[in-house]
């Protein structure tokens, strides 16, 4: 068994990763820190858990003994994740960093973005987690992977195929996501009250989110040159998704069609576990893909106007969080890469 | 016009009366005050009033300038209510109090549920404003209004006609209530969040909810004998309204059926603008209320048992506090009772 | 008063008309057909009614008394409507059709997109009902008002300042929209169960959705050329409501910016009573303009990308049909434009 | 690997099996019949199925080889399940029958709540699949398994440890229960819609559901004595769950009190894997068991009036229907009875 521990685990995503692991076969987490909850039963605070990790509790921060655990799921937030990374990996543990803090290669781009990077040696040592992109090999190699973002893991998978092949004009690429409000992270706030979010709906920091330059950065490495999209986020009133609707143009308008891109698309995620490329004339559901580690992917071209329509949706806590940081885990370790992550919606 | 002001606006019974103060023809609001928002604009608080009190900013709760308003709508929290409402009283001028601070006749009582009482004086000459229940003379007469709390005005209208003409064994009585969110009050709070609410449902404060003596005191005062009931509040993923669920056993089960209880209602109700008794077979829904200050009463006998189970559905923001506010003023005034009241859910 | 009766009132559109009707000052409902619900009480069906339209019953359509109305809302489907408004325009009544039939000025295009058409010769009668954008003067003259379709009227809303300035590439626009679930009309499906809708999320019809060539043809008349769009509809698990987001290249990025856009979109509908023009900075969520005719608009430029972003908000069943007629009504009659139409969001 | 059937798996509860079924390590899915769908490919009727059963379509039952399956499921409506088990039965297979067909013991009064019973001889026959409460012998030696109803299935969990040691009086028994969508079943309805069940709450069937002898009796055969219930069903605005807010007079006030109680009922639940009982203070949310086979109870003692509240949550769909047939299949064949149905809500 893998021993895992989990820094910050009392947000969503650190109920995700116990929701999973609790019932994976190869691994088990044998300690999760909290500020907020140090000394309280795990099952006291999700009761949903009830059941497993009946003896585990909360730790504080400062007092985990990080010597029994030899991978850790890191979950703080950013500008916080970089302050606790070093220090793990220096005592030669494995890091899985769900924050931002490793993910941008450019550290002028990231303070750009975020803030004054206080180990910017670190980031080139980092492996960006997106096997269904990148590959497995770096994945493999690496004591620290910086887990995707969950609007760029969405986006990500809707433009690679595409823009790999170079079959759009890359200028012409709007991002129009929705995501659940799980997105918005744990905490106690008006603007995520149910009576704020049910039967409403919004786009918010329209052209100025942080994922945008992790956006970029993938695609514009697939692409071999600089690009740079129009990404617009909406809240959803619903728990968990992000559905991304993505707009390019063809460079080749009569060469490519609905069909000839299907088949491209499956090629690309030829025995890709977790995607799902939906038939001709099917778009994929949030609700489909709810719980689970699937990214489900249609799309359809308007020949008269030249331009393709891809549509992906995950589980912006599973393939866009937790479900992917297992993933990356499940690579490490040799392990099959389904491991624990097989799972039907309810 | 009456000149109203509107002392701790920020929450949603503060709003809901903007909301219903904005198309009403005989009131205006010319102050609204909120330490949280003090100098910020209503409609930039609350953009869903744009286009109505365009002009109107929060004031801080300790600068209001008293003399504009010659009514008080205080949306304090209890405990907060009585430090202000005396001196507003002071003044002379007339307060609609929608806090529990002077709803509870018996200050011993009142200090067993909530805190101390700083004005207990000041509780007697308080008039309970539920005038389906207790008439409109008590109710014009009083510089102080407690407006009742939204679980009891569910409860109270619901019992009324069979406590009062004593058909029921009153020590039988159990209430399951069921309220839309809005009823834990607005605040940043993970329980309130989407995520804790959405798809969830569950029961809370058995047995121990505030709200009991006040439900215990109306049914008291009508049965003239002492009654305790069993109240179970539960909370549901809707935005607004209570649907409370009443058992109570008949006394004269051969008497009564669910005809001669539909009659006697209709009865007691005669006359009531707010009042919709369902046709036998019919039961009401929480969405037929939603934005009124209707309470609509089904009610069913269950003769071999011997019991009666009626239920009735408000909004908890407007027949539950706010609305009712706005017909106790109506009723002060002189004014019809439905003006600015008649609305219909979309 | 004006006397008006509905055709085909059985369902959303026609609920929302007796809803706003209700409160109408100036205009009564004397009749409402319903093949489904013949002899049955309009309170029977619609609750929410209880206590307006107490005496009035669903109409069998075939022995409706024409002479009773003088102006006839017609909420029958596209291809019915056609087979009835010709008759009642024979007998010198007013129309207003929420339908399709008479929207599409170029017959061809309406078969190619819906069916064949029986009355093409009144196509070109009717007026478009878009006051906003297409000015009184047709509207008020007509016999025959074509009542726009709800995305139509977000997109229209949306783009009009901006093609009729001249000031994007007209190929190069993108409407994303979200439309709640009323959108698909009250009719018995698993496709909008609650199952199915709830905690989901998806586009459908991408590139093929009827409403296009309408959208298509208002962006023309505006630009004076040929403007055929991309459009993509999607479903969100909520009730009213249509979020358009809205992408076009600016033809002079230097020149504009969010500022000079948001001026822009003031003076265009200056006086315009329906529509908000949200502060910089500030996006509409559709919960703001849920019941209300209201359009609320704010949007974004990205400089670098030399795109714009706008996105509009209105309710799909008023301001996107049943409000609009309504509007266009008062328009006829030289009533004020508001009459029946002020109201506030819950 | 157990070769199984589900007869009827178009609507939920075969989703369900199916969705479950799917990941059991010993048990497989050889046959699915439909009507409506046959021919069809499972995964296009439910594409959350995608990647499992993908060479599996429904089959018409008239053509299903019952050779190939030795347990079916059938999931058809009660009244047709009577017409199809007597046959499969003959065959020498087993049957676990999810309709209410077989689950009143007395013809009389399933005819009276149902209509007429076309193999009353078999009713005896049949075992009770409620093991928590009547224990696994008559289970494992059956053919025929009448799989308990929902709302039976949540009220006895709540009142057996109460009924079964004679701690209530059985006359006061009231049991108020609140269920997720799902249990109407899947059919078009706009009874059912998104726009009819979103933000609306209400009771329905008073008195009157076909639940109710069911529940009564069970509680009759473990009183040893008639009991009959008041039963209150109410639909929640939320897909899955069953809470059950149960009420009882206790015999003896002074001996019982919370913690006697809660000691009781985790006694007489000791060794159930499915049975959670909270902890004194805390009571079961429905998102705590969505998804799952568990069953959560919470209870309190208002010593005062001598009333005892239970409140047990299940999901209607699982612990109430499909999950419960699994369990009891995993009974009838020796396996480890959590086989499959071990799971974390999302």
């Amino acid at each position: 068994m893998i021993k895992t521990a989990i820094i910050g685990g009392s947000g969503y995503t650190g109920l995700e990763l116990l929701r999973i692991l609790a019932l994976h076969d190869k691994a088990t987490v044998v300690a999760v820190t909290s500020r907020r909850y140090a000394g309280k039963k795990v099952t006291e605070v999700f009761p949903s858990l009830t059941g497993h990790y009946d003896g585990l509790s909360f730790s504080d921060p400062s007092k985990v003994d990080y010597m029994d655990a030899e991978l850790f799921f890191c979950c703080l937030p950013h500008g916080t994740s970089m302050q606790t990374v070093p220090a793990l990996l220096k005592t030669g543990k494995k890091v899985i960093d769900l924050s931002a803090d490793y993910r941008i290669k450019d550290p002028a781009v990231y303070e750009q973005w975020y803030q004054p990077h206080s180990s910017k040696e670190l980031i080139k040592e980092a492996a960006y987690g997106l096997p269904e992109v990148f590959g497995r090999a770096a994945i493999k190699a690496a004591s620290l992977i910086a887990n995707p973002g969950c609007y760029p893991t969405g986006a990500a998978l809707a433009l690679a195929p595409l823009v790999k092949a170079g079959l759009v004009k890359t200028s012409s690429i709007i991002i129009d996501s929705k995501s659940g409000v799980s997105g918005a992270g744990r905490s106690a706030s008006i603007a995520t009250s149910y009576m704020e979010i049910a039967e409403g709906f919004k786009a918010y920091k329209v052209g100025e989110h942080r994922h945008t330059p992790e956006i970029d950065q993938t695609l514009s490495t697939l692409a071999g040159s600089e690009v740079s999209v129009t990404f617009t986020p909406h809240l959803l009133p619903i728990k968990r998704g992000i559905l991304s609707t993505v707009y390019a143009e063809l460079k080749d308008a009569n060469a490519d069609d609905t069909t000839t891109l299907l088949e491209a698309f499956k090629k690309n995620y030829e025995g890709e576990a977790f995607i799902r490329i939906c038939p001709e004339g099917v778009l994929p559901n949030l609700s489909e893909v709810a719980g689970t580690n699937n990214c489900a992917i249609g799309l359809k071209v308007d020949k008269a106007k030249g331009r393709v329509v891809v549509i992906s949706a995950i589980d912006n806590l599973v393939k866009g969080a937790s479900g992917a940081a297992i993933q990356n885990m499940n690579i490490i370790y040799g392990l099959c890469e389904t491991t624990g992550l097989i799972s039907i919606p309810i």
